[in-house]
């Protein structure tokens, strides 16, 4: 069983099909807090929540919970990147000209305000929790709204037609995901992974950042986001948020996590797994296995 | 004129009577970018907005709207701490054993879930756009809503009385609201101010984020906020949204702006102001003006 | 059996009696060369040769022989730090009023240049080879030298008599002798240690220096000493002689190592040993072989 | 009049030449000090002294007087480079076969030793102030010496004829040279220039060297020779000289000078000339002039 940020139908129910495949049984949950609380619980094997927008930025509820310290842990074992595409979705024998009333949630009305303003001028939008819901609701026949903006996975679950598609102002927005279980299931290493932590900064340590940023840098390991998020206790007192290149199994990275867990008053490890992107892996020469390999064996041989 | 996110008795309110005073002449704007807009349109003078929460962090839309590219500059002219402190509010002559029905905005609800699950268990919480909203709703004297969690300023604004106040999770949740002007309104140097910018870094360049921290660390300059944003045109491409310690004027800061200008593909900046905390300015004894002024000195008398 | 750079009466033969005891049987060599020649050769188990005085600075030839890569290793075992005293020394029965030609060795010539020029103006100066080679030339009855410059255990060893005493410029002057070993004699970790290494820099690496350094630092590895030395193949091509604090079984100096080594073309270890001076050795917080094991285990529990 | 190490017939004699030309009025002076002390004197316009070779290193003398701090200041104007090729000179009609007793200088002794060993396998080696004074040793009729290690201007000056030439060790030394005056005399900027200073740390500033280097890095400033002197106030003190790419009129250097003078507790400026290699001239793309005035202008324009 699998959990997810639900309901049927939202682009997160999407990532879950892509990410576990069709057959597989799935509960939604009405929160991220709660699609991840069900993780810790054991009530699923492991949860599907949006982690990060390529226009809206990281998605404060997931790195939140997931940073959070002092909790039973749980790591990120897959990823996925789903484009972010909208769809204006009527009842079946509804045209674009009969659109007055619009139900959407807020991220998706903001992200489609353009294509609005240019085609429905006159129409009304109203903001609902998720864009899954919005088609459901434009599903009762006797709804006052007459389209919703949704995924096109609620469009079709919900029996809606397509009265405009890709009608975002951006039309590449894409959606990261990803798959979250309890401790034990850490992904094989393809060479072609990231890792995923939260680092807790020592207070008034100043340049704590740029130290936590050499430590990466001078094992050669490449960081590939970091947001900061508020620590809750006091205005100014952060953490960060952070992806690298690289497998925990990866020398470079084995080192690198060593040396933040020192220089950080907590370091919150969230799992290493394959990326979903196809950039390429950058690792400089001297950041290799091997070389670790061999300036290890060179350490040894100096010892009587 | 001023511009503020309304509607009347948001906290941005009260955050722009403490910044310009009771008697200003203040228009609400239904969207923080509808506030900023306005002051590049020239239809007011300056316009307060919320910039950060300690709790929810970083506010999106004015992350994304102030440090934009290829727009009309504004600059940040003023910055207000106020404690966000919930109350729930119902109208005149019910208590809080009547409340079966509360409205409310989503942060709001969030920050104050623990307190409704111990006192008012059996609650159903609605959300709406925002708290002031949500308790002129309650004003209606036919509303279906029993009580509104908002801000003291949107009670009393709206006539209704206090069933509960200080109700949130964490008593001690601040948000800051900056004052965004047009160019030219520079406030002087007070030996405790703070410079805000939006960085670009150049694509594809490895370490850039190490970079720029040690253009600051080579300055003397600290960093006391940091925040990536999506620069909306592919997942994995990040622009940095920084405060540091210093106005434009200390000799420091000046020669750190040029240092990111020459480093960053674009850099963004968004005023330089007097803090709103108390906090020592931290600058390093090799940081002073006075530093900078002898070591020009020195360099001139090099030269024949 | 040991060997140091000779005659009998340097300030390095000194230093031999207090590195390895005044009964040890010891063998004079010409050069420093010679000296640790013998040592890779094993006719001596170790050799003490100078490395670094106050005033001069590092000692080419013994940086250089112990640094050459491509070589049969051997390490330093032990260190010592001898007061430079120079007196000036002259048969017996002679005084200080008779000195008209005086002989020593150009470095002695030149740190008692300002005594000379005050006491007596008027003598010729000599150089030879060693100090202690010119205390024995002045013990022959026939020499045309009156008196040398030179360490009181030479004058003592030559049976000479002192004329004055202390005439050196800079009264605390110091130098530093290295007791050198084959490989298979580590000293084992007191807590107040030295590691010794040459590093070759990659050709054509920028910043490569700036490399080496911060892989000691972010391992909180304190360098205690740095000299470039050229590496004999082209004008302008370094590499670097340092001393570090901390022991190779030191956590923090270990990794340390493994990093120098991934980054460098190559690295000479020299050896770890007790330091002479007492100096408190820093270690920072969080570069403890506590902190390194903990964050250790913490790495070994992420793993399944 | 210039001034430079003698005597004639040195390698400095032959850089004075091709740095001024033959026609200057040249006096030889008997040590560095002394040909320096004239520059400040003002008994000559400028003088030539030895600063680096690629097989001996840097040469103390001159990198401690030029760097000391408290001293009226001196530039450097000027640099060549001269092969170091050492010839076996002997009085016209002797032969290689005849040569039982060499002379010369101990650095030219040892730089010859291979092939003194596979030659001359029986000779005697006596050791010299200077390769020049031995040739002029050795024209004397009735020297004991049958042959000098020297130069070849100085076998040519003292009238003695080539028995072997090129004979070091490394076919391709070479040393470095510089022509000192007072201030006053900055060469102009060519594009390929070389600055020259001697940096003094902040005591018990742990990191000052990487501190030193970062200055020069977040510039783009590129670091060519670097070599650490004692300060000879106490063993492990040190100040370090460094040669950087560029001249004090480039923006990047300025500044760069600038940020040393603020980290160091002194900095002797040493001049900017032009290099007497070839390599290019290595400069980022952020650190070039016209990047330093665009950056400038940028900060200006933001002021009102």
């Amino acid at each position: 069983m699998f959990g997810y940020f639900g309901p049927e139908g939202t682009f997160t129910h999407q990532a879950l099909l892509t990410l576990v495949g069709d057959g597989a049984q799935a509960r939604p949950y009405a929160t991220v807090a709660a699609a991840l609380a069900a993780v810790r619980a054991g009530e699923v094997e492991a949860s599907v929540v949006p982690i990060e927008n390529s226009v809206e930025g990281g998605v404060p509820a997931t790195l939140d919970y997931l940073g959070a310290p002092d909790q039973d842990p749980v790591n990120i074992i897959g990823e996925v990147l789903v484009d972010v595409s909208f769809e204006l979705a009527g009842r079946p024998g509804s045209t674009l000209a009969d659109v007055r009333a619009i139900i959407t949630h807020p991220h998706a009305a903001a992200q489609c305000r353009s294509w609005i303003g240019e085609h429905l001028p006159d129409a009304a939008v109203t903001e609902r929790g998720s864009t899954a819901g919005a088609a459901l609701e434009v599903a009762r026949p006797d709804s006052p709204f007459d389209a919703a903006i949704c995924a096109p996975v609620a469009r079709e679950l919900y029996g809606l037609v397509t009265l405009a598609s890709d009608i975002g102002d951006l039309s590449d927005a894409v959606t990261r995901f990803v798959l979250v279980a309890r401790p034990g299931h850490l992904p094989a290493r393809t060479g072609h992974d990231k890792t995923t932590l939260t680092a807790y900064m020592r207070q008034d340590r100043p340049g704590a950042l740029l130290e936590i940023l050499q430590q990466l840098a001078v094992r050669g390991v490449n960081m590939c986001r970091i947001e900061s998020r508020p620590t809750k206790t006091a205005m100014g007192s952060y953490c960060f948020s952070i992806d690298m290149e690289g497998h925990i199994d990866d020398a470079r990275m084995a080192e690198a996590l060593v040396g933040l867990r020192r220089v950080c008053q907590d370091v919150v490890f969230l799992g290493s797994y394959p990326r979903a992107d196809d950039r390429p892996q950058s690792v400089p020469a001297d950041g290799t296995d091997a070389e670790y390999a061999a300036a290890n064996a060179w350490l040894a041989g100096l010892r009587p």
